[in-house]
């Protein structure tokens, strides 16, 4: 190392790659730490880019990142491309939300309700319009909906191109555990380690496991289906993703565990689901089963910004079933943070303030205290540019750093040395 | 090589393995030609040595081999793990036949009555006497019925113990490919290649794809249940085998391919077949996928013996779904024709001379003409030692030797070298 780096990144899943690339552009000394990057999370995770059909009843704050987010994808890739000339799979087909039974059907219409009731676009099909879209789906999938703007990626490729981009931009990988944070020296440290940040930081980030199961198209040849296809099958949710070379991923459990077993169970569940939907999927090649830790959150939310209590450390991880659709918001947000020392709006919702416990004699501010959430329709609406919190307190298990008001703002701003760096996309965060 | 060996065998699964072991025993110099040994059908194979759940209409000559067989397993069994000191998963809890449905048990009624009216040890079980033997069997199982000598052995571990023992008896592994019979140099070679002894011989061997699923019970313990279980489950055939390492095989497709890759639809029947007759097998971890080629002959019976038209050539194949069962009596058998150059009684149903085609003028003798079937109940019902068939004539695809009259026996006499040899139990061929 010839010098203090500005930027140590601790986790190389997409996340942290993005991140240190990001800064690497702004002309800035970026380190990244991983013993084994893109092994995490990301190297299970199917890549829907599905905004859409994952707005839940009671998610509105983050329906508005994963939108945001989703918003800047084709620019992403199309730069990520350009630096790197990999193919992330990005595909823009599309995805089909369908029912197999009525029960199913009705399930998923209470969805869509809401869906449309917020302003996103789902288009209901009829039975023969699903069928034009994909004559592979079974006779007796009872109906569906169509959310054309979510899109997918595939992971596998995002990673090394990442990393790619993140090494030709300045950013050096080193490839060590870093087991806690005063393993790393830097002017910021940014923690994007996946559920490896509740030990490095207290947060309240537990495994969610999800086992995934990848099939292959007989013969060399692509899958016989071109949307994504997210339905219910008697009741269990599935998704299926096709990707141009053949690879088909059929995912995901959804469990409060930390191993990270394949079980009998999950994967008959996964295929039968799958088959009924599909039938042609029963002639396709089991290539694979895998099991991946979501980082998860007490509010299904991820954790992006200052650490309260801990100077020059940033948060970016919890980012649950969503982190490949929230890597290019995450990264151009913490991107900013960093070098500006003041968080975007889009931010606020997502402090890892909103977990801090109160203090004993002095009650801290909690979430409720924080500035209010973002709106979903972008910026516009959203409040002013949101003050760092403070006073920032110690969180649950923060192995350094007591309580204690911050002197300053938590993340020195950090100069940029070669000026704004290649030109990040604006994006609309409202969706179109 | 000192010197030209007196038996060379072609393939090193369990059944040249054991050839190589019995001919060394004897004092032949013996050299097993395999790239890689163990590694072919058995590698896939669950183990179960079931004579009597096997026993299918129609099969009478094959069952009566396989009782046999069966019958020599467990001094088979001793005397390996005598000679090597592995253990080599030989375990006699006997094999549970089940039926989920109404219709399930109907069927099986129909193959347990077959069973019991060519004598075999069939118990059908009330309900209540089947779930004392297997508290974890599905509530909705219909019935039972115990096979209480069909046992099970480990191929994974016994390929390591006939390897062993082939070796301290003498027998040296060559790990090269035979791609034409002219490629060894022995006084007598055996042919034992599994499917590849189609091309080897041109007899007429095929390959029938099996697809397995391994499971682990959890947490490192033992299955929840002892017996080898085979059942029907709404029509699908399955079996479950539990080692007492944790490991459950289910098993197996048999499919009319070449092919060595794992469906989602095979895997997808084995699961929900495993799953609705054993509930727990939810929790198991899925630790293995695989498929196998079993080399499969026109009548499903295994072709052991001489080679017409080739002198000094014999088969020990085409033993499909009963390889591992069929490994003591085919070592002894194939060990005493190499010896003495005369084929025991109870080969003759299987002489690889039974697929010779008929020779265009004067038509060869076929299976019809060969020494009558060995009865069920062994040697003292069968007839009188078997003459070598001659004429011998050629097969479909032999690489060289052209039709004629062999003269003399088609397997030379080896003297053995070391008189006896270390003792071969006497095992009844009666079924008891």
């Amino acid at each position: 190392m010839l010098s203090r780096p500005d930027v140590a990144v601790v986790g190389a899943g997409p996340v942290g790659l993005a991140i240190a690339w990001r800064c690497a552009q702004r002309g800035l000394r970026v380190v990244v730490h991983d013993p084994a990057p893109g092994t995490g999370a990301s190297h299970v995770a199917a890549g829907m880019l599905a905004p859409v059909a994952e707005a839940y009843f009671g998610e509105r704050e983050l329906t508005g990142l994963l939108t945001a987010s989703a918003a800047r994808w084709p620019a992403f890739a199309a730069e990520l491309t350009a630096a790197t000339g990999v193919d992330v799979g990005y595909r823009t087909e599309g995805t089909l939300m369908v029912g197999l039974t009525a029960d199913d059907l009705a399930e998923a219409r209470r969805l869509w309700a809401y869906q449309q009731g917020i302003g996103l676009p789902v288009t209901p099909l009829r039975p023969s319009a699903l069928r034009d879209r994909e004559p592979a789906l079974a006779p007796r999938v009872r109906g569906g909906a169509l959310a054309a703007t979510d899109h997918q990626v595939d992971p596998r490729r995002l990673v090394p191109a990442l990393r790619a981009a993140a090494e030709r931009a300045g950013a050096t990988l080193v490839p060590a555990v870093v087991r806690a944070l005063s393993d790393v020296d830097a002017r910021v440290t940014v923690v994007a380690a996946g559920c490896g940040a509740a030990a490095l930081t207290g947060l309240p980030v537990r495994p969610v496991k999800g086992q995934v199961v990848r099939l292959r198209a007989p013969g060399g040849g692509a899958p016989g289906f071109r949307h994504v296809i997210r339905g219910y099958a008697d009741g269990e949710p599935v998704y299926l993703v096709p990707r141009a070379d053949g690879e088909v991923v059929v995912g995901a459990t959804v469990e409060e565990r930390a191993d990270t077993d394949v079980s009998a169970g999950a994967v008959l569940r996964l295929l039968r689901a799958a088959v009924d939907l599909l039938p042609e999927l029963a002639e396709y090649d089991l290539v694979e089963t895998a099991a991946g830790l979501r980082p998860g959150t007490p509010d299904n939310a991820p954790i992006l910004g200052p650490l309260p209590g801990r100077p020059g450390v940033l948060a970016a991880t919890g980012h649950h079933r969503h982190g490949i659709v929230l890597t290019p918001v995450t990264a151009d947000l913490i991107a900013d943070l960093v070098v500006t020392g003041t968080a975007d709006p889009l931010l606020a919702p997502f402090t890892p303030a909103r977990f801090a416990p109160p203090e004993p004699a002095e009650p801290a501010p909690d979430a409720a205290a924080l500035p209010g959430p973002a709106a979903v329709s972008g910026p516009a609406a959203a409040p002013g540019p949101a003050a760092l919190p403070g006073p920032a307190v110690s969180v649950g298990r923060a192995p350094s750093g007591g309580p204690g008001v911050v002197a300053g703002p938590v993340v020195p701003a950090v100069e940029s040395r070669s000026g704004a760096g290649p030109a990040v996309p604006e994006e609309e965060h409202t969706w179109n």
